[in-house]
């Protein structure tokens, strides 16, 4: 049986020393009151609630399950009374402005609660969690009326939110989907089709649901130049606001799945059912993109999750159990056997889920917090630099650190050995519940063709160099720092690297487009990797500054410049593999006729 | 929904062609009735039965799982119709020699039925494949009573074995082992205690169980030098062979497990059940060792099976589905969009899976062909080095074909997309049977510290110089055939490599016994990927002597040469990575107060 807790020391590390989180939020709204003290006051009620009330509900969650019956959903036992809580703790206003009903906070707050209440139960967080792309989307592109009725409802959490995008022939290519929209005398929409794997689509936490439903109005172009964004609530309002008919959607079942079985995942049957439109007709996919990258950052915490909580399993597991004794000497003579932690391939696997979690952490604070400035600053070019970085850096936290942190998930179990892939340890629900991470909210191989063919070759380059600026200039600002030269010295070596690699793989693609395809996936790896290594640099550069300043916490400090040398030392390597992987280029993959795959 | 063909024609083209197993059979006894086609004839038959009567079972076995009922276990439906049909068969009596009922096959032949059978359906398999470690227990070690009483109905397959010897508190680490065994006059020994994840522990499949049970003798000494082995069958035998009174020994529970499921996993409760010494006293261990290799071969299989199984559900999809357009221009005009197979990542994913399947396929039987010439040859050169290839080369088909089988299974599933996750298309469940193969019948860390420790720097580099010089050799026959360069290029270079990268370790190793574990798992990659390399050079070595020679087969043998160069261009690469983390050492890894890996 897990028993999570949030880790509130690294997380005040990454907001306040790291990144400084605070002074960037107040230097742009001086009047925002989110100091640090503040910021820990809401995170450590926060984890109170984690802890206390979610957590508790993961391992029993995963085991019951949600169950199906006539179009209802029942949610695991407990899951509805937390969620009570969770509102009645005015927890899913934090980030929505105040004029509908929110608090107004930054939206790296609500990543960082994301992070800690999806640590605790990503399964249970789900419900709340795909409100925000609900929100998001009738914030940017919704009438004023439609804000009222429905934005204010979704802000307090009374009513849940969907995104239903995904039909059963189509999800990485939305062009073809099938969904349709046929006018009404009234403006309203008639919607008919069915979509698939809509998380949250049925549930009994909520009053009701109000659904972000794609189709293709009548008449409108062939492709992603015909969709459009509909309101599809669960119930239709009444005037006054109460929940007034049942509309024409319903859920027709929930998938048996490996992971996440506490989350419902809805097959959702739109027979006639009225939507509204939002925004602008044939625009929807535009409209989409537009929280594209908040949501990207909503499942790259997946990764940060299980890497952490497997991690804290596993930590516990390994310092307990007894196997062997270390190849140096008896390290507990005291014991049958020594703890498996003395070994150096169980500190390997423990160290690399600690590397991954906290270096996960740094790049979702960091990009959390370009989000921000790119949403709330008033200087135009702070704000467009933001969302350059955030841009590009966001489908390589989205697909690096999913990645990293099923990697992870498998390390925490492979600890545990036979004990790990039984389930009452928590253990394989990590590696079951991280798996989904890769594949939605676009996969691997999509984020990666976004990374290389969209961001990096469409801006000739441009993106890429902005970053790797950034690194030049920490790393520049080091090149007499002794202590730093483990770090700076082979990160600004990759830093070049990054730039040859990326001009080899464009000019190819001259020749031949499937060069891009057949080099993305690795290139987005070896690019996480570049990332992590920045953001670990960084954080040595804190830690020595805090050591070298004066500190009572030096074990802490000493612990993140150890673990930042490691992953210099074993990890970072594996982009050597990435570079030379993606230089054996398209041909090997291309040139084998599709009928002799087997025969 | 899956459906399984075995890959009969790449099956032959290894065991024929590659392996040439019917010409070395047959040079070792001239009349053993073993040629291509008696071999063709049985795997045919073979393969239709786990086609028709084992695949079918797979996922409703995973479904329906085991169930447990005071103390009885009932396997999922059809399973017992399927072992019945099995036994009728003769199935389960091939590699026994013909003095206990056997039919005095090779064992290789044995370990393609039971890669066929395994790809149908592990779970099922498992409740067989696990007697072969009591038969060859018994075989090896047994008294000619107990091979009369035990043996032969082993053989048959009316009883199954098991091998009893992890326990709540020890797997890894078998020392510290508590189960007693205590002396009774009559020569017999009452056997106490408590063993967990016994696969096949109880089962509603046949009329008797045999336990190989490890325990401790009385007053015998701690650790492993005080460890005997011990027959304990669920039903005492009468002096006819018939079935007798229930012993002592009792299913206490089934776990509840992340895949695997309709494989019992059962705690095992000795309650002063009577017991039969196997072998002599104290030597327990030792006699077990005699049989670990083949049992290791038995897991290495589980990984070629899982990435066949996924790719071969991959493939088809990937054929089947569409979704958007290939970067390369339009491939399938009259369909919406076009299908994933013309992506170049879908194709890495797909070939990754290939190169393993095929490739573990082709080590499975090389090391199989090893374990025949060191069990049947009368040169007693050729034995010992058969014997000592096979001691070189078994942890590394273990570990490394398991852990690649993994991420074939993960590949498979990710080609799905959001199907993937969903259980009714089997590609899952291929995921979390696979999880288990990298932890039983020793773990990955085990393996890599039997292959760096034990075989590598005890043997001060001798076993693994018996195999490069034979990589080198064949390397040397090229080295000035035009069209093999691409090959035995990289592969003398990394050949060398290898053992400077030894020694290095080797050298360090002197200095801090901790390098070796520190190593030993990045070790044991980098070996498993040149070892398969050699192999996959090999296969395209007969390729093109077969395309010289003419054939009416030349797709096939181009696709075998064309997987060849996926392999070396965009697998082989990853050794690089591997070396350059091993190179990092020790010091990152241990210089970590156990305190301080979290806070």
């Amino acid at each position: 049986m897990l028993n999570y807790k949030a880790p509130l020391r690294d997380i005040r590390f990454v907001l306040h020393e790291l990144v400084e989180a605070s002074k960037t939020w107040e230097s742009m709204k001086s009047d925002w009151d989110v100091g640090e003290d503040m910021v820990d006051a809401i995170l450590e009620e926060g984890a109170k609630f984690a802890e206390n009330e979610v957590a508790p509900l993961n391992q029993s969650g995963d085991k019951e399950g949600c169950q199906f019956n006539s179009g209802e959903v029942t949610t695991p036992k407990g899951f509805k009374e937390a969620y009570k809580k969770y509102i009645e703790g005015g927890w899913p206003s934090m980030p929505a402005p105040e004029e509908v009903g929110g608090q107004g906070l930054p939206k790296l707050i609500n990543i960082v609660m994301s992070e800690i209440l999806g640590s605790a139960n990503w399964s249970w967080y789900m419900y709340p969690g795909l409100s925000h792309g609900a929100i998001h989307t009738l914030m940017k592109h919704g009438t004023p009326e439609q804000q009222e009725v429905y934005l204010t409802k979704l802000v307090s959490g009374e009513w849940t939110g969907t995104m239903c995008l995904t039909e059963a022939h189509c999800g990485s290519d939305l062009g073809i989907l099938k969904t349709k929209a046929s006018p009404n005398a009234d403006g309203s929409y008639n919607i008919t089709g069915t979509k698939i794997f809509i998380s949250a689509g049925e549930h009994d936490l909520a009053d009701n649901i109000v659904h972000i439903v794609i189709a293709r109005i009548d008449g409108a172009p062939a492709g992603t130049k015909g969709i459009s964004l509909f309101i599809v609530p669960k119930f239709l309002p009444n005037a006054d606001g109460s929940i007034g008919e049942k509309n024409g959607v319903a859920c027709g079942s929930i998938e048996h799945k490996m992971g996440i079985k506490a989350s419902a995942t809805c097959v959702m049957n739109f027979d006639n059912a009225k939507g509204f439109l939002v925004g602008t007709e044939n625009k929807g996919m535009s409209s989409m993109f537009t929280f594209m990258n908040s949501a990207r950052i909503g499942t790259a915490i997946q990764g940060v999750c299980h890497a952490e909580g497997s991690f804290q399993g596993a930590l516990a597991y390994a310092k307990d159990r007894i196997a062997m004794r270390s190849l140096s000497g008896v390290k507990a003579p005291e014991r049958e056997a020594d703890p498996i932690i003395v070994h150096p391939d169980i500190r390997r696997m423990l160290l690399t889920q600690k590397a991954f979690a906290e270096g996960g952490r740094a790049l979702c604070y960091y990009l959390g917090l370009q989000n921000d400035i790119a949403s709330t600053s008033t200087n135009e070019q702070e704000r467009q630099e933001a969302d350059d970085l955030l841009a590009f850096l966001t489908p390589i936290a989205k697909a690096f650190l999913t990645e990293v942190g099923l990697e992870s998930a498998n390390h925490g179990m492979q600890v545990f050995g036979g004990h790990g892939y039984i389930s009452e340890w928590g253990m394989e629900q990590h590696v079951r519940d991280a798996r989904i991470s890769t594949i939605y909210e676009g996969t691997t191989g999509i984020q990666s063709l976004d990374l290389l063919g969209r961001k990096v070759l469409m801006s000739q380059g441009e993106m890429l160099r902005k970053f790797t600026k950034r690194v030049h200039v920490f790393c520049k600002g080091h090149i007499d720092t002794e202590n730093m030269q483990e770090f700076v010295e082979p990160l600004s070596k990759l830093n070049r690297e990054w730039i040859d690699v990326t001009t080899k793989i464009g000019m190819s693609a001259l020749q031949n487009r499937d060069e891009v395809g057949a080099a993305s996936v690795d290139y987005l790896m070896y690019s996480g990797y570049i990332t992590m290594g920045f953001l670990w640099a960084k954080a040595a550069e804190v830690a020595y500054a805090k050591l070298e300043a004066g500190t009572d916490e030096e074990d802490f400090y000493k612990a993140k410049i150890q673990t930042a040398q490691f992953y210099f030392k074993r990890i970072l390597p594996r982009t050597q593999s990435h570079k030379l992987c993606l230089e054996g280029g398209a041909d090997v993959l291309m040139s084998m006729d599709v009928d002799h795959f087997s025969f």
